[in-house]
């Protein structure tokens, strides 16, 4: 028996990704799709692409309505823009559906925070105590019972990975990070902003967000979380000419000091066997060995992050990069992988 | 005595290459600006890579007043969507400007024409009969003499200085005339639509406007010109991913057949002379030689355009390629090398 | 029981795209790679964006070695060089494989032809007549007989899709085609040669290889084969600045001439019917309906060729226009669906 | 009476830029180029772009031969591997030539660091001692009376000028420093690498020469003269796919904490002070305002740096961010500026 699944706001760059990977999920069924500008409109009419596949030529948008997709579909995502997305949360999970959301709505557990860095007041500040942090390699166990599962950022995603084993095992101090990081221009969404036309965008980069992302409230707190200590970092994001992958370097302290090759040698197998304890096991997780350093064309259209490091004698500083997808493993594929995780399907299952 | 200029609609990507060429122009200056959405800022804060020029800190965008840059200004250039611009047409010629307009408005000699490709009644018709088709290379005696220069569109100019000679020599035949066209993403304007998003073109190339482009009715009544004759051709635009640059590929059926090496020489020799005769003193026209074929980076930010062509006895077709800047050559380049001619500037100025 | 596969020249662009194809297909199991440049690298380390596949951390490139090969697999794949293929592909034949071949070896019923094209004696004349032109979609009868296929050229595949049923159907005239094509620069193959670099094709278009491209040997054969007459046609490459994408643009004249929207309306019809005739079944055809056109974006990663078509009553001529992923529906993805059809597997086993 | 200049390796990127500038220079007349490869060629064969130029028409590429050109040059530049820069500096000094170098050979005023970065013993030790360091923005008196000008590297320069000014001043501390670079794929110089194809840099970004690029040495060096001590940076480069274009995100320690907006407030004045009074009257330097931050495609083709810096204070950094084109300010323009300087010439002379 396949569970019914249904995807609010699909017809942004997550939306689509979304719809690509659960047309091609073993134990899933697509049974409806929402978009207020394409409601009417086959899969396949506004997707081009996926013309090929039978649900998407019979599967017409409609407008998003949380009452009668509660009736339809076990699981529903929501790939909706912040503020908007708890408005159909609540509903749902009054109806018994399993939500998935992308936004940044439930990554919160405060309030606070929530104003500060959004704007305005958290729509269902009562659900955030329920909501759990949809990131499987670090939240597994959590995620497998809940209901209402908040999918992590893209660049959350290629930062916490990284570190978090680190803060966790103490080998790095909470103190002074760095994370420096450039995005393709889909992280943006499908907006018509002429900031991200092609003639804006191709033979470009450029920062920007600087100093107060968005982001760095989920990242901190994540962080804080794993450290035992409130962790405030520094996140400079940059705007690069590609569709899609963030690479991400990040600027970390060891614990402690080391001055020369035999320092760093015994420092080195002590990250080493952190990682390997972290993520030898995790699919989506790929350590680079020997001079290999992350590219984002390297999973570029998959669910995998990839992750190398090198500890500088010359400074004391242990530098990790890492390199994913944003529409995969920074947003859709991740929220699949949650969902294989809560229904208890394999983990991999539409994403390898 | 330097000449005072300006330009309405200094916003889009053809007003900001014209301001880029006019601010570096020996003998002009540039007096005004005009832009309704960035009224009130300056050259330099809308253009930031304008930014070290005196005159663009200087200068700020106003709203469109034709009769307010009547009184500043000796030419005016409309960069401006078509049927806008007649409306500024009138009164600047009224007042005694030179014009020098972008835009298609003045460039049919009939008002049946432009109804049937652009969709609305010609708004000045009286004034078509006074305006020249400002493509040098071919009508340079009579824009000397004109006050309304009606700048030629970037697809015609990469066909019509192509063909225009083989057709007034006879060497080619008036029918069946192919144009195969790829263009670079300005083309389309700065407008904020999805289709134009940095992610919507990137890795994607796509023809558009088929079969009937507006472009064709200007292309077809010069070639008509040219022939003496009516010509009707077939025009197919793609679009590619780069910022700028037109690459054009003619199929011409040569007026004597040929079908071996000896007649393609005899054949080719009068071609080579026939575009000798007419381009080998021009400044912005460049006749490739020997293995080369045209390529838009060796033209992109130039005013010129390349051209190079083969005779193929195995189908009998003559192939002419041309490659040029759609903003330079096919827009803010040719326009001003009109000025110049219209000025009496050496025809060069402002544009090696 | 899954098949053994093995694929001779696996380090270049096709060569990769093949070995991701086939590491993910259910009825086979990749038993050998081979790559002189590569041999004794794991899969995983020449392609870290197979490094999460178990089989690609396994095994390791070889040097090619029919004799060995000729043990270990069942099928084997040729990514190699046009010359260098067919002395594979005689010693594997006499073992008993079946041969896929990538290169230009064996695509011609002719020798000469290939003297003519390539430059050199064909290595196996009497090899021709066995090999079967691989285009399921036109040969799916011979292909299932055959052991060894001949896969089509990427340009080829670009053009005989569109054209063949038009041909069959005696709907356009046999002369007089024009194809206009731009490819990605994945086309080129991973050759260290300048006019590739990076710098070199960003930002630019231009054409190549005119007016005689090697591909037209194989064009034209299989176009005079299904018009039962001498078929040639003018074909115009251009490289721009995409990875992966070919768009191909074809002028054709109907048999039957039309001029107006009536006359337009019931060829139409016929030329509608013809293409539902062919393709409506196909799973790696998809005719584009309304106002759609063919885009790469819309194909790349899949081995689905899009088509579109338009009838232009100004000139008389039909335009069909055609979208393809040069390394799948143009190489490797065919080269498994032909292989699919040799072996009675699913024809979109491991291609969906 | 014009100068005469040479450019010894113009068929690379930087002497291609090299070449591109001279042509337009009003002070000086290009009288040789000179390259192996390219020998007997005109400048408008090998680089079509210039095709337009008489000069580039009638000016051929030689051998580089030292004694040949000490006869016909004036001023020669150096745009040569590293290590081969210097065996031609001697001979052209001692015929009394001015030599502008692009390589890093005379960069460094240590031959132990240039051993220790750059793996072989300096070529011509003695020589150091009589370069200078091409930063016409903080060394400008010296470069005024010397023969042999060590241009400076691409990425030095887009952290040198920003982090000077506020080391001279003692607004920032001379430890702990980062710096984060982007860079287009024209760093790489002309070579045929793989790793330089489009297709392996398209659709991809990646970090390379961790955690010791050779760029270190004269960074620190140089850092160290401004700050009277010792400076050790850590210094990141990633690889992005524009062809120009370096953009460098740099973390700073204010020597003075706050952490509140008063503080950054007070700080920030400071700050801007500082830069206005190293950088107001250069033409080459443009400090954005309000919320503008740099772009590679605000100074893609033109000699400027553009910088700007924003305070943290949830973190107690400074944040300088700086943007320039590699081949121009980076490398060519540079190289032209200090010329201008040696010989008397308004600095900005064909730089405009």
């Amino acid at each position: 028996m396949k569970k019914r699944v249904a995807v609010i706001g699909a017809s942004g760059y997550s939306g689509e990704e979304l719809v690509r990977i659960l047309l091609g999920h073993p134990h899933v069924e697509l049974v409806a799709v929402t978009s207020r500008q394409s409601a009417g409109q086959s899969l396949a009419q506004v997707f081009p692409r996926f013309g090929s596949h039978p649900v998407a030529r019979a599967l017409r948008f409609t407008e998003p309505d949380a009452a009668a997709l509660a009736g339809q579909a076990d699981v529903v995502f929501l790939a909706l823009p912040h503020g908007v997305a708890a408005e159909f949360a609540v509903p749902l999970l009054d109806a018994g559906c399993t939500v998935v959301d992308l936004s940044a709505d439930f990554r919160l557990r405060s309030a606070d925070t929530y104003r500060e860095f959004y704007g305005h007041e958290h729509p269902a500040p009562a659900l955030l105590a329920r909501a759990v942090y949809g990131l499987p390699e670090v939240h597994r166990a959590r995620i497998r019972g809940s209901r209402l599962v908040a999918s992590p950022g893209c660049y959350p995603t290629s930062i916490l990975l990284p570190v978090i084993p680190l803060l966790r095992a103490g080998l790095v101090r909470p103190t002074g990070i760095i994370a420096d990081s450039m995005s393709g221009v889909s992280g943006a969404g499908r907006k018509a902003e002429t900031d991200y036309l092609f003639c804006e965008c191709n033979e470009s980069v450029r920062p920007y967000g600087v100093p107060k992302h968005r982001h760095l409230s989920e990242i901190e707190e994540q962080l804080s979380l794993a450290a035992g200590a409130t962790v405030t970092i520094q996140f400079t994001p940059h705007l690069i000419p590609v569709n899609r992958g963030i690479l991400t370097t990040l600027y970390l302290a060891p614990s402690e000091a080391f001055s020369d090759a035999a320092g760093a040698a015994a420092l080195g197998a002590r990250i080493a066997a952190c990682y390997a304890a972290a993520y030898a096991d995790e699919p989506f997780v790929r350590l680079l060995e020997g001079k290999a350093l992350p590219d984002t064309k390297n999973v570029v259209g998959t669910n995998v992050l990839e992750l190398a490091w090198r500890l500088d004698a010359r400074t004391g500083r242990l530098l990790v990069m890492s390199a994913e997808d944003n529409l995969v493993k920074g947003a859709s594929g991740q929220a699949v992988q949650s969902m294989n995780v809560v229904l208890g399907f394999p983990e991999t299952a539409g994403l390898l």
